[in-house]
Parts: structure tokens; sequence; C-alpha cells
């Protein structure tokens, strides 16, 4: 097994199998289509708009000039930037793995699966807020109980530009780890940077508090007369009257930064409660699509990282839910008609393959934790019924096989 | 887009979605559970039983031992070496895709999808039973007409044992490529190689004709007393009496060779009717897992080569239903109200994203295919109503919300 990545048996893999139909469910019920990327990118994507970071993780291939892609984003842009004319809004959802060559660690690793909505062409909120809706309803679906909090580019380039620092990408990326380095830790790395007057200046807007009108009250009379700090206040207040139609609640913290260095305007980051883990997160990237190639076109997403989603299904060994056992060989025949029919109406069923007598086929089904066992003997044979045993409870009831089939359609 | 790799649009990808689907539950209902593997394997496995050819098509990552894989056969014998003590029967299925270096041809992808279905554990003909029943109705399911081609490698061990043939795999690649070369072609390469006595004893018997019956009966003479062909002959014997069972026409064919060279038993090919296109192939492979370092486990397998599955799915632009459009743009709260209901009852609702008039979204849903639109205006929201309108017909109603719902979930 290669370093840093995984094999998924049935156990984990009929689980997360549900988990990613409850994501889809709830993204197309948004009206968001899947859409599928190859696993290659050409070097020139994916090292476009990249951090040195990024650049460093790719898995390049041989004698070429392709890597396995590190996220859906970059593919997103690039077939938008080929494919001008697709009609907008362009709503995809995409589930699929991403890979980057980092040092694996607890709960991270060298292949992951990431599920990003995203909407190309409109600069409304109404993208912002539908892609909030969304991961919050799929998320609420998976018995996540989360928090929202969002920011807007422009905000912190209002602070650049009110305070009059050059060094605009250092300084944010100093915000960006905040939280890892502490209030402090920020406030000597920006002191150092751009002194320790603008610093402090910078980490008192940040870390302003109250409720998000309260806040954004406070940064209105902070950004009178500066334009990029007015345009993201104005977009923030715009979605907050948005998702208060949809019922999404949200935190605003003006200290979201988020690393890629490619987002305009609204930021994202959904958080668990409790154990304040990042599960997901986006942004607004209006200038990607143009920097690939395509017209400008403004492009909003977000990303469920599927790995950090804790697992609410059962762990099942397999996907039957019977096992049709013929008592003697001489059954064989009248088993395998049965098992027929119960698949014929939609049954998942296992029969034998092993030539194992009654007593270990029966030993076989309860250690696969196959609910029901289907027993046909003569006396079932020759009256054309079947004898159904729930092997968690052990009772048995005789039934003609249309109650039987009835039976599994609405469970016993 | 990198050279022979494709992306798919929802055009495309929902239909996909589709088929897979279609193969999954046929897949499961067979008691298979699904299974994934790493992208990325260590070469040791991926060279370990395979041709020359298969070596020089490996996409190698950069300063590693690793490469994409190439098959799901690769993942699935390193896992059960890895893991041996895992339950047998052992039955799983994998939709996913491999990745093969080698010249783009039409309809022939450096990145395509494989659905294969295992069974780990068994050397009892049933296996290869229940595999070819199950993607006989998985094909059939996808309206393919097809026919199912079965051989076995004992067969033609049988052979070259009678014919004291030592060039024992060279003389199968050249009955492998019999299709290709011809008859003629296959009796040149032949004689080339083992003269021409031996070469013609060999396509005698390769060629047979008649019922499977009439080639049994004719071959049982031809392997007395040689043991690989009378077990080989046994075994298809076995197989066509479970298949007789299930319903399950074959037709032997003991000119059939398959390339993989750790095929042991019983091998599979099925090719669709009209174009002899080969759409799923397979065999037993009783050898790899202990190869690969495990204890010797017996296997059987196939594998629909999915890109070669005809389309037989709508081609839709969205997988939204329908789009509620408010009249005016004080009505726009009320469609979100409504849109929030029509989404709490599972379906897939569009809603405007860029600040369009009426006009504009009508000709968008029209554009996409979207099937209906819920229009809503003051009457509508003072009425607590809505207008239901099928885009293809023109057909409008005014109905209650509830009425509405129900007309989705059981369409007009």
């Amino acid at each position: 097994m290669p370093k840093g990545m995984r094999d998924f048996f049935p156990e984990e893999m009929i689980g997360r199998g549900k988990l990613f139909n409850a994501v889809k469910r709830v993204y197309e019920k948004y009206g968001f289509s899947p859409m599928e990327y190859s696993a290659l990118e050409e070097l020139k994507y994916l090292e476009k708009e990249s951090s040195a970071e990024i650049k460093e993780m790719l898995f390049r291939i041989e004698d070429s000039d392709l890597a396995l892609r590190f996220d859906l984003t970059v593919p997103l842009a690039r077939t938008m930037a080929e494919n001008p004319m697709i009609p907008k809004p362009f709503k995809r959802y995409c589930i699929a793995p991403v890979w980057r060559r980092e040092e694996p660690q607890k709960g991270r690793f060298r292949e992951f699966w990431q599920a990003d909505i995203d909407i190309v062409g409109s600069t409304s909120m109404a993208c912002e807020a539908e892609l909030l809706a969304c991961v919050s309803e799929a998320l609420a679906e998976l018995k996540i109980d989360c928090e929202i909090i969002v920011n807007n580019r422009k905000i912190l380039d209002g602070l650049m530009e009110k305070s009059g620092i050059s060094k605009k990408i250092e300084a944010i990326r100093i915000i960006d780890k905040k939280d890892k380095i502490g209030e402090k830790g920020a406030m000597d790395e920006l002191t150092a940077l751009i002194g320790e007057g603008k610093a402090k200046e910078i980490l008192n807007t940040l870390t302003l508090t109250g409720t998000n009108e309260e806040k954004i009250a406070k940064s209105e009379k902070i950004f009178k007369g500066i334009k990029a700090g007015e345009e993201g206040i104005n977009e923030l207040k715009a979605l907050l009257v948005l998702l208060e139609e949809y019922g999404v609640k949200i935190t605003m913290d003006f200290s979201l930064a988020r690393g890629l260095d490619y987002y305009t305007g609204t930021i994202f980051e959904v958080k668990m409660k409790g154990n304040d883990k990042s599960i997901a997160g986006g942004g607004r990237y209006d200038s990607l699509i143009g920097k690939f190639g395509g017209p400008e076109m403004p492009a909003v997403g977000i990303s469920i990282g599927i790995e950090r989603i804790p697992n609410v299904f059962p762990k099942n060994k397999t996907v039957s839910e019977v096992v049709v056992i013929p008592i003697a060989e001489n059954n064989r025949k009248y088993a395998l008609s049965i098992a027929k029919k119960l698949r014929a109406n939609g049954i998942n069923v296992e029969l034998d393959v092993m030539g194992r007598n009654f007593k270990k086929q029966l030993e076989y089904a309860n250690k696969m934790g196959i609910p029901f066992a289907v027993i046909v003997g003569d006396r079932e044979e020759k009256e054309c019924k079947v004898k159904l045993k729930n092997l968690s409870t052990s009772e048995e009831k005789e039934l003609s096989l249309e109650s039987c089939i009835a039976s599994f359609i609405v469970p016993l």
C-alpha cells in the first residue's frame, strides 16, 4: 500500500457510498449537475496560480508535462477556459479524489476526496447564498453540527489600503495562520513586517467583536472612503440579507484569510462545532478562469473534505440482505430459483459458491452480518414455500415466496 | 486537456451516472460489495505478472516506485495478499478508472473505467456461474445484446501437452491474435514456431464446430488421458450445467485465449452482437494472489469496459427538474420559499443567481432543457398558489403548493 494512501474495503466503502449519495442528493436538489475530470492535468495549469508549497506537492508523471490534480478547482477553471460558450450560470458538482505529495499525518492523506460545488458566470451574492445553503443542508443531512465563518478578501484589501501596506500577500499569510501562531505571534510577525502601529491597527479591525450587525456597523466607519473595504462590507451585507431568507446562520470573521492567492471576494470556512476542525472551505475567484486563457468569468465555489466527515453510517461487511440456503444438495436447484426471484425483485442475495453444507453457510452469513436467511428443504420445495429466518433474533416464519419478497420490500 | 483523456460535462455525466448505478444495482443484487483502491500502486506489484507491453504503458511517478494502476485486478490481488484472513468467499465489485500510456485511438483512451466483479476463495464453477449470470443481467439492463464466449486455459494447456509443445506461451499468444491475423496467418506463425504437423493438429481442435455439447463430445475423445485437457473439459461441463439453471447461454470457443498470462482456468469474453466488439472479459487466476506474497487463494473475475457501452440514457444538460421564477423582483422572496419547500421534498430546483428578469429566466430554462417552471407573481403569492408550466408543451396549471409537489412525485 503506497504511503499515505488507502484501500476502502466493503466495511468502509458501503458507508462511504451512502455518505457520497447523501451529499449528491442535496447538491442535485440545488440544481448542481455532476461533472468529472481527467485525473492528470498539464503542469501549465497546475502551476499557474499555485503557491510554491503546492508545486512541491505534485505527483509528477515521468517524461511528461503532466501531474495528478491537487484540487478540483484547477480542472474546473481549465474546462471553463476551454469552453467559454457553455451556458451560464454553469453549476456543477464533483466528488472525486485529489492527490498531494506531502508528509502523511493523522487524518491527512496523500490521496483524499473532495466534494465541490461551484457556480460560474455570476457576480451576484445569490451564488454565495445558494452555495452556503446547499453545503449546510448537506452537512446537516450527515448530522454534523457546524459553524460557517465568512469573510471577504476585499475587506483585507481595504485594510491594507487604509494602512498603506505594500507587502499585502505577506501580511495576509500572517493573518491566515493567526489561529496557529496565536494573536501575540501574529502581532510580532506583523510588527516585523510593517511596524507596530500598522500591525495594531490591522489586528484591531480583524478582531472586532459583537454580532454580525455590530461588526458591520463598526467596520463601515473604519472603511469610510476606502473603495475595496466598502465593497467588501456591501457584499457581506447583501449576503447576510439573502442568508436570512434561507435560514442559514453565519459568523463574520474579518481575520479569516484562507491561503489560496486566487480568491477575489467572499471567502468561507465551515468548522465542526466542538472540535473546531475545518470541514469545508471556499470562496470567490473571479479572475482565475481569465488567467487560464479564457475570457474573464466570475466564479465561486465551496469544497467539503470528505475524509473530515465522521462516518455516521453502520459498518456492514456486505451489501447482501439475505442468504438463500438449501438444506441438502438436492434442494440447491430450488434455492437458486428462489434467489433468482428475490434478485428480480431488487433484493441483494448471497448464494453459496464454496460447496459448503447447511451449517457452514449459516455460520458464514452470521460472520458477515447478513440479516436474513431464506432456508429451503424438501418440505418447502414440495409446498412451494420458504422459511425466513431473522439471523439476529433467530425468529423463523414459514411464508409463500410472495410474502417473503413483500417482507423485504417492507422489512420485517 | 491531456492527450487521450476526457472531461465529462453534465451532458455526458448524468447519463454515465445512471449507467454506473444500473450496473451497481445488479452487482449488489448478486451479493457483490463495493471496494475502492488507491490510484497509485507500487511498481513491484504492477510489474510482477505483467507483460512487457503493459510495463511500457505505465504512467510512472517521478522519483518514486509508484505508477497509476492499469487495471483493478492487481489492486485486488495485492489487498488479498495483504489481508489473507478476510472471510471467504470475498465478493467485491469496483467501478473505477485505470490508466494506460498507449497511443490513443478512436474509442480507446489513456484513462478509462472498468466495472469489475471478482470472487476470491473458491475453486467451484459456481463462482463462474454467478459472475456470468450477473454480468449478463447487467448488460441486459443496459439493453446490450451480447454473446458470452467461454474457454478454459487448461484446454489450451492440454493441447500443448498432447502435441508435446514446449513453447506454450508463444503458441498461446499466436492463438490469441487469431481473430486479427486470420486463420491462415495463425497457421503460418504456428508452423514457423512448432512445425506444420503440430500447428494443424492444434488449429483443428481450436476450430471444432457444432453445439457446445458436440464440441465437448469431440474434445473428450481428443483429450483422453491428457490430464489438463480432461480437467478443462470437466470444468466447462460443470459450468454448462449451472448456467443452464441460471438461464444463461454461452458459446464455447476453444480458440479463445485472452492475453493475460496469469489465467489458470476458465476464461471469458463478452461481445456485442452485430459489431463483434468486446465489451467485457475475465477469467480465473488461482495463483496470482500467492505470487503477490499471500497464501495461495483461488480467484475469478470479470470486467466490463465502461467506455465500450453505448449510452442508452438521455443527454440532459442539468439535473434540475424545475425552475422557480418570480414574475417580479418583489416576488423573489416568495419564490425562494417555494423553492425551499420543493427541495425539502427531494425535487431538484433551479433558482436564478444572475439577477435576470422573468423572460431571460424562462429562456435559460428552455436552453437547459429543464422540463418544468413554477411561476409566482403577486396573485399566486396572495392566494398561496403557484403556476406550474410544462416547458415542452407550454401547458399551464394553477395549483396549491401541495398539489404541485405531488405532481412531481408522480410526474404530470
